[in-house]
């Protein structure tokens, strides 16, 4: 019999004893033997878990129990669950973790601490969907070339209904917060942070890179609107909420922001809540995986299988290389990032505008690929929306400060990046 | 170092061989060891395989080496290389194979055989996807709900065309032969054959279920013309090859058909040669893999993924469960499958006809969900396809024969089934 301890019982942690109880059948039968839940940690004794199993409220009831095997850490945060998987492991304890914020920050230290103690981790990016195991044993002959993933459905909810239902930025994530899909404070899922975390998690597995959130481009989708998406339909791309991690030379690009990309592709298909993951490996080409990124019992899913896979004897070297840091591939800075881009700018609509833009992009080295002019509601102003060529993100950026100084130019430019 | 002995160099073998070679910097990262292929074995010794590896044309000159840690089975058929996996496997070598015939015949013996050496089987279903690996690992804690899959590329492909462009199907065929994606003898694939090996081993892991191809229901899409197409575009429902698993109460249909499916669906979204399977767990909901699903590359992705996972030290029990079949799940009979039905027929184009049908529609409790009637050539002839309420194989195949008998109607009764 495995006995497991949970740090934190939340939607998630109360899945979890759930489904070890009612599923017991099936796991016992594929794991080949019992799993009980020894023990649940909460900070609030007092509040009903909906569930059977025994509580503490002092987490090292859990990590300094020797009867207890494995620990499932599931509290949310960074360093105290960081001290604690760290007690745990120095216990000689394997530990399963759904914390993406928590390995977004200390993932490499987690590595050297566990040794050949399991730490695992599949909850922690894009629920659900077994992607860290694909990642790190189904593609691991390939060279990863680009990894493109919708892993925050909050995201993808709103840019879904933004685009089949026209609805508006503020009334659509007013209504994601009515429907629990959205926090009251948004910025971290709206604003790509959570998004990085399983970025920067997927990009360790598939390059071996060492990053943290403030060393990549991070955006979100606070900015854009029905012209947009309606200039996005008409040359044919969707907008989705992306992930992505790009080899390019011995450098990787890793950034998180709203994209443009081909209406016929794969993962511009994938509507609503539900996250997708894209991974062209060098030998396999394009493999995508998709599911739920979120809710208690898909999420729960993910962390049994891990504590199944321990019982079985099973884990992969924690960040895919049995060796520590083997690919000898960099991180490329933001501003050498090489795409293509979709500007929006407003501007008095009368001659000479478009060649005194035209001009500043030129100095840039950007050249327009596609344009449409459209009306406003003033009639002295007029919408421009063009895509460019490639260029350097840093040209682009210069640009946009550039094209920002003209008189004939008003309020924000708008950005998107285009992936094709 | 592990060395590898390969059976059968062919197409996938020699991309074995080239891809150790040339991605050896990352698999040696990832596996913590160098794997090398010491001998290669072909029928011909005299035709060029393109690759550098040692050949023989022995197989117990693999087999019998005690040198090598693992055999890598790539030659097809059934009966000898079952005989020489045995003997790999009693000589204590792991093996690896992509033979899903082998599997779908001989699966349960070779785990009984096999015991704790590591079997694994990854290329052998859905070419370069990781579904062996979501499935037997990161799916482990669901009872599977359902299992649909297009596994058979060949199929997609000629579908795809028949319903985008319109092409006909003895015209598709054709192409698809010149084109490489279809033998000069195609029943293997369009027949549903090649599907059902693949459907049996996914079978196996989601429910412990032991059948064999003769068991369940197989049909082609060789009967599908475009008058379904265009039915099928009218109602909302894309037609695709599908390998489907489904658990009902006890029981599990295991069936590969021609398929009416929601357009607005994931997998209806799979074009050309492409391979998806969706599984639906009880808690994690539904997930899709998508990928090639065949090509010497994206095969030996997969072939090598397994030896990298034996090489860390980790396997899955063969077959998903580590104490046999414990999911107390048994095969529906076919007669038993329950489903909804699409029909084509042709008719006298007269009065009193669609009486008659719904009259033996009626006595084998069959209603009738939607119609369309159209002319055809013959003024005198009219085409009549109709979707039903969900009722009984049994039956439907009984009305089948039964309206076979009427006058009124000419030719052969075509039949798809759908799913919701």
């Amino acid at each position: 019999m495995i006995k497991i301890g949970i740090l934190g019982v939340g939607t998630v942690g109360a899945s979890v004893a759930k489904i070890l109880e009612e599923n017991a059948d099936i796991i016992e039968a594929r794991a080949g033997k019992k799993i009980v839940v020894k023990l649940g940690v909460v900070q609030n004794l007092s509040k009903d878990r909906g569930v059977s199993i025994k509580l503490s409220d002092n987490p090292l009831d859990v990590v300094n129990d020797p009867e207890i095997d494995i620990v499932v850490e599931l509290m949310g945060g960074v360093e105290e669950p960081y001290a604690l998987v760290k007690k745990a492991l120095e216990n000689g304890k394997a530990v399963v973790t759904a914390n993406k914020a928590l390995l977004a920050y200390h993932r490499y230290e987690l590595q050297a601490i566990a040794g050949d103690i399991p730490l695992m981790y599949e909850a922690s990016t894009a629920g659900g969907i077994p992607i860290i195991g694909a990642l790190r044993n189904g593609l691991s002959a390939n060279h990863i070339n680009s990894i493109q993933g919708i892993m925050n459905g909050t995201c993808n909810y709103m840019l879904t209904k933004m685009i089949n239902e026209g609805a508006l930025y503020d009334d659509i994530l007013k209504e994601s917060q009515e429907l629990g899909y959205a926090e009251a404070d948004p910025t971290f899922d709206v604003g790509g942070f959570d998004a990085s975390h399983k970025l920067l998690i997927l990009a360790s597995i598939a390059y071996g890179l060492d990053a943290k959130p403030e060393d990549i481009l991070i955006e979100g989708i606070e900015k854009i609107t029905q012209t947009d998406v309606a200039f996005a339909k008409e040359f044919g791309y969707e907008i989705k909420q992306l992930g992505i991690a790009k080899k390019v030379g011995d450098g990787v690009e890793l950034r998180v922001h709203a994209t443009m990309i081909p209406q016929e592709s794969m993962i511009a298909k994938v509507d609503g809540v539900m996250n997708a993951v894209t991974v062209v490996g060098d030998r396999v080409g394009e493999t995508m995986y998709y599911g739920p990124g979120a809710g208690g019992d898909a999420t729960a899913s993910a962390v049994i299988s891990d504590i199944i896979d321990i019982v079985r004897g099973n884990q992969g070297p924690m960040l895919g290389y049995k060796r520590g840091l083997e690919s000898g591939l960099k991180l490329l800075p933001k501003e050498d990032i090489v795409t293509q881009y979709y500007l929006r700018v407003e501007v008095d609509d009368q001659s000479g505008v478009l060649a005194a833009i035209t001009s500043i992009l030129g100095k840039f080295d950007i050249s327009i690929e596609a344009m449409l002019q459209k009306p406003t509601k003033n009639d002295a102003i007029a919408k421009l929306l063009f895509t460019t060529h490639t260029c350097k993100e840093s040209k682009m950026q210069d640009a946009i400060i550039a094209l920002g100084k003209l008189d004939v130019i008003h309020g924000e430019i708008a950005m998107i990046r285009i992936e094709k």
